[in-house]
Parts: structure tokens; sequence; C-alpha cells
């Protein structure tokens, strides 16, 4: 069995975060004939928000950026626990990214890019996805960041 | 003819409330291959907004709790409206519940469950969702909650 | 080859904007199966946002569907240019209109309209679509509005 999207992960020298824990009324990750949602992820670290505060205020644009970067490694980690492999992602086609931002910070984007890259670096061409990038007045647990993904399968 | 999610709700006491009303350019439920996509839901009663305010300020998380299962049970009658029957939904892959919230308020998580915990009480197992819960600056009428949800048709 | 879409544009009077053009590591557009995410759309013209500010703030609602429409526009030009052609288009089913809007601007689904109707102008019946409208704090560049289309194809 050829594991070509672990071996990806290797070279690239990235270990995955834990997969999220299921909760009571909803579920890491939401397959749907062939398309896979996953929830919401938050940047966690030892099972607590990995940093807390908005954009333009206490986290600056690469902080922002790692914990997107953060966020889109939990949602593949949960893609992995919910599917058995990797290798059955064909693609990720669609992925929103909700940043906790005070008035005036209009650089979601850039924090975004801290997901979208590593996505495009672990899957390829099949990484390239459709984005949206948002300015969110808050977030769970005081979350600077929330990037949702969307897969589909083969 | 069996209708196995109607009589679930009877056995839950739950009573749909009216199915949103179609405006001009948009759908309550756009049905596309397989999947149903259901408008955003605010919280309706007598053809008017439930409650209006934010969370974190006039509106508490009880409050919103409740604001949220409302919209999760429209969100199904306009299902129930647009399908003929409840017993067409395969499953619900994916919800989003906007809050609205006041800077400092990260319990959206919370108020959220208001719509998820329903969903699986109505549902069971084909009710668990891949869930984003982002709190918002403010949303349509001055609701506290919008919800929107995709379904996945037999 | 009948071009039914690129006639009703014509006939309204519509020029599509420029695609968007292709980024690092998204895209305007993903194709996954049967359906086409396009990437969020903020209001470009010449190359730079149309107008910057919040809705209830320096952008008036007016101001604020012409920008809802141009993102509309865009997100169907980039939808062509991904495609090669807009008769490949079945059905929008869905779409989400993210409103910057200061604490009290409420108006979210007027300013959405201009996506809205738009959408409906050009693909009759299968422009209806289920719609989310929310209010949020900044959006990219200062953007007063991002809308985010799903398509089915045919």
């Amino acid at each position: 069995m050829v594991r070509v999207i672990e071996e990806r992960l290797a070279e690239l020298g990235i270990e995955l975060p834990p997969a999220p824990a299921p909760v009571a009324s909803y579920v890491p990750v939401a397959v749907a004939g062939d398309l896979a949602f996953v929830a919401g992820q938050v940047p966690i670290e030892d099972g607590q928000v990995m940093l807390t505060g908005r954009l333009g205020d206490v986290v600056g644009i690469e902080q922002g950026q790692d914990a997107a970067r953060r966020c889109a490694l939990q949602a593949v980690s949960a893609l992995r626990d919910a599917l058995g492999s990797l290798d059955r992602i064909a693609q990720i086609p669609q992925v929103t990214v909700y940043v906790a931002s005070i008035p005036g910070f209009t650089d979601q984007p850039k924090v975004a890019n801290g997901a979208s890259d590593v996505l495009v670096q672990i899957f390829g061409e099949a990484g390239k996805h459709a984005r949206a990038a948002v300015g969110v007045v808050e977030l769970p647990l005081g979350a600077p960041v929330e990037v949702a993904v969307t897969a589909r399968l083969t």
C-alpha cells in the first residue's frame, strides 16, 4: 500500500497535530457522498487554544499565519482520523478562513495564507482551493483564527 | 407510507415552525443533485424576529441557544416544505452557526449547541454534522443567531 | 453552438468584469465533481478594490448593493474563465454574502440583494439560490462586501 500523502508529510517534516475529539452533537468530519465536511478548527495545542486575541490588536500577522496553518493541519488530521488514510482525499476544493479582527484590520488574506500554503504543500495541485477569508468579531475560545475545510474523496 | 422523522418529531413533542416564505431572488432551499442547501435562518416568530441583540450584551447564552434551536427547526421546516417529506433527508452533514457577538464573547459553541442538539434529537446519527461557529458583528433584522444548514438527500 | 447565457448577458447589457487572477495557493474556481466553488469575491475595478468602508458608516445601502452586484459578476466571470462557457453552469444553488458592518447595521439582506438579483437576471430560475447574509467586522482590502458562490455544473 502506497501512502503518498504520509510520505509527503514526512518529506516536509510535518507531524500532524492530534485529531480533534468528537463532541456531543457534532462530529469532526461528516462524509456526504464524495464530499467530506470538516468542522471549523481553532488552533489547539496540548488540549488548549494555542493563542487568543484578535488580529490588529494583540495578535500579529505572523502569529495569525501560524495559527491558520495549525488549524489547517488539524483539519487534515481530522480527515486522516475519519477516513483511515489521507490517500482517500482526492482534492481540497473549498476553505473558509475566519479571522478574529479589530475594526481597521483588513489583512485577512495574509493570515489565511498560513492555511492555504500548507494545504498546497501537502496535496500539491489537488490542494488548490477556492477560498473565502473574512474578519469576524470573535471566535470560540478567543481564538484568532478558525478554518473550515471541505474535501472531495476518491 | 412510513413517516419516520415525523413520528420522531411527535415523540419529541416538537412542532416545526412555519416554513420560511420564498423571497424575490433567493429561495429557502436549493436542491443541487443530492445536496440541499438551506438559506441562512434567523429566528422568526409570528412573522417577526424572535429576539434581537448580541450575545455578551443583552442576549444571554440560554436565550441564544433557544434562538439557535429555533433557526435549526426553521431549516428543517424549510426542507420539509421543499422536499415534501423529511424522510427524503439522508443526512445533515454541515451546519454553520453565526452568532452576533460583542468583543469579548467567545462562547459561540455553547450557543450553537442549541442548533446542533435538536438536529441530533430529530435525525439521530444522521444528524451529526461538521459545524463551524463564529462570532459576527450583526445579523439580519438584529437577530442574535443565524444558522445555515446543508442536507444530503436519499 | 448556442451560447444561451452570453446572449442573456448581452440582452441585459451586462459586460462581465475581468476574471480574478489566480494567486499562489488558492484558485478562483475549484471544480469538485459537479460542483464548482468560487473563491470569495471582493469588488475590484481597474485592479483595485472598488470602494472601502463599512455599511452603516461611510458606505450606504445602494453603494453596498452595487458592490455586491459587482462581486457576483466577478464570480460569474471567474466561472466563465474556468469552465470555458457559462452554459456549463446548471444552477447557482448557494451564495454567502459577507457585509462589513458597524454595530447597529442590520440591513445585510438589502445589500445582499445586489448579488442575488443579478444572478437571477442572468440565470433565471437556475440562479435562485439559498443565501446566507451576515455582518462581519472587516473584509480583505477594506471592502464593504464579499460574496462566495457555489455552482452546479451540467
